[in-house]
């Protein structure tokens, strides 16, 4: 195989000009340019790219961290992720945490050893403060890091409050929601309720859904979301919770639990809507799945997407950030599931 | 930051002994090996991982290349590599294709730019014989690259052979299959049906689902598959298909078609499986969102991945292959929508 030697060698010009045109880097007469770009396609010449990563110090690799992958809410902002980081010349280094701390851990130790030149995280198990002391740039998906990382989030207080409006609206007199959860929150709800939104944007949307429909006067159940995606778990969880509260007739979950939790019902024979009735959370392809068609609380994942990867190269290139949290709008995605009785 | 040559110095050892204590290589005594250790803690010394890499011309890292990663026979089969690669210290470098013969053509240059040690690839854009020039070791699931390259797939031709016979079976007089398809398979197929299945042994199930339902004298249609996930467009080739087809019975299809296929029976007053019976194939998630209970042919997609990783882990530690193709059998899940009429 050729090496930069032989390139400037044959181009008869000094190895730092032939690097010079290989990295796009510095001055050369156009050519001088043509001459050595004649030479790399003569000689086949294919850099050494580990070579150039370590001497600009960067891999041109983004490590994007999430739960799983077969999460279809975390595959549809991984692939939206991927696709943007590609365009812009970035590979993506992908990170399944399986939700244990210990993987979150090794990612961010990998980050350390100058294997990625950033971070854009969906995964928070760590302790608070452990983002903030690693060595390059990172960017929060929905939950906060430190006062200085960037983080976008969807606007979830709205979006809590607006299933609840619907599922009232739609005359429930007795409403469930499933709340989502990560270990550490849990942890952090036993001891003061206040802390998980200020770390977890999300928790804003179970806060609001629930005063809402506390406020309408209308009874109300939740359980805690299982963090995994398993049917069998959610519809035994939903069995227990139907056998519990048989009167429950409006539920708000995220779309792969709400679609169990209809599963269950529509197989004791309950008819949808006309007994119950559901809002999804998220709008994942999911709710394309299932019929009858749900109506969903429709997170923005492209443009969630997109500001995350815009956020973390402006610090990757050492350019300003103006706003550090950046909350994007949820839309309702009105179908059949939630309708009146007819 | 602390180099290597601090470590050296600090504990009094020469720098390649410290490199020996730090990579692992050669042998040290163990009491120098502890004093360097003792040192490494103390200086909080970071390997730059770079140099290691440009050193050992390794990065630990593997290209996995998929076409959609929010495809959950996709997104399940990433998962379980992604999972089995970082067990074994491997990083998963992700590469989604969309399709593009050009993506595809990028990551391979990637790998031969040193960026990988490997590269797992589940997509097949390329003209015959471009994996095979590529520098690093490399697996194929599904599609034959090269004579050489090991394959892993499960085992179609009696996958589509039994999906025909659940349909047969039940009753049905009009069978139906969206045939699943790449841009370059239907170019062979155009020129010679033969050549397909020599490339992508998928096809096989094609062809012998179609075998078994003319051998059963039954009436047979098929329309080629969008390659995409695209919900309204499967359905907009269902609503025709149906128009075209009203007195078509039994679908046989990949989950995501076949829902969307089923959705639009159901949307059009049709009954599963009074009406129309369904056999579903890859059996992942997917089938976990509908209802009534699809039926449906599974692929063992962690045992694809566990051997597609053993396979070219196998390669880069330079240990012999016995068996370059690797046929897995699928799995029938009987449920509820190819039920016999009732």
């Amino acid at each position: 195989m050729a090496s930069i030697t032989d390139v400037a060698k044959r181009a008869g010009v000094g190895i730092a000009t032939a690097s010079r045109v290989i990295n796009g880097t510095g001055y050369v007469s156009e050519e001088t340019r043509a001459k050595v770009q004649a030479v790399i396609e003569e000689l086949h010449y294919v850099p050494n790219e580990l070579a150039r990563n370590l001497q600009q110090n960067r891999t041109n690799s983004v490590a994007v961290i999430v739960p799983d992958v077969s999460d279809l809410f975390f595959a549809a902002l991984l692939k939206e992720i991927e696709y943007l980081l590609r365009k812009e010349g970035y590979k993506t280094m992908l990170c399944c945490s399986d939700g244990e701390q210990t993987n979150e851990e090794a990612f961010l130790d990998m980050v350390n050893r100058n294997l990625v030149d950033g971070v854009i995280t969906t995964s928070n198990l760590l302790k608070q403060g452990s983002y903030a002391e690693i060595t390059r740039p990172v960017v929060s998906i929905d939950s906060i890091l430190s006062d200085d990382i960037p983080m976008v989030c969807a606007n979830h207080k709205k979006g809590g409050k607006k299933a609840a409006e619907m599922l009232v609206q739609a005359g429930c007199r007795h409403i469930f929601q499933v709340r989502d959860t990560v270990t550490q929150e849990i942890k952090y709800r036993e001891k003061e309720k206040e802390i998980s939104t200020k770390l977890f944007p999300f928790v804003e949307r179970h806060i609001a859904f629930e005063k809402a429909v506390k406020k309408a006067k209308i009874k109300y159940h939740e359980r805690l979301s299982l963090g995994i995606v398993d049917a069998e778990k959610y519809r035994e969880q939903a069995r227990e919770v139907f056998a519990k509260h048989p009167d429950i007739d409006g539920i708000m979950a995220t779309d792969y639990a709400a679609i169990q939790y209809a599963i269950v019902a529509r197989s004791m024979g309950r008819r949808i809507p006309e007994d119950i009735k559901i809002v999804a959370y998220d709008g994942t392809d999911a709710v394309n799945l299932f019929y009858p068609e749900i109506s969903t609380i429709k997170q923005p994942i492209e443009k969630i997407a997109e500001e995350a990867v815009k956020l973390l190269l402006k610090q990757i290139n050492q350019k300003p950030i103006k706003k550090k949290r950046i909350t994007l709008p949820v839309q309702v995605i009105d179908r059949y599931t939630h309708l009146t009785n007819k």
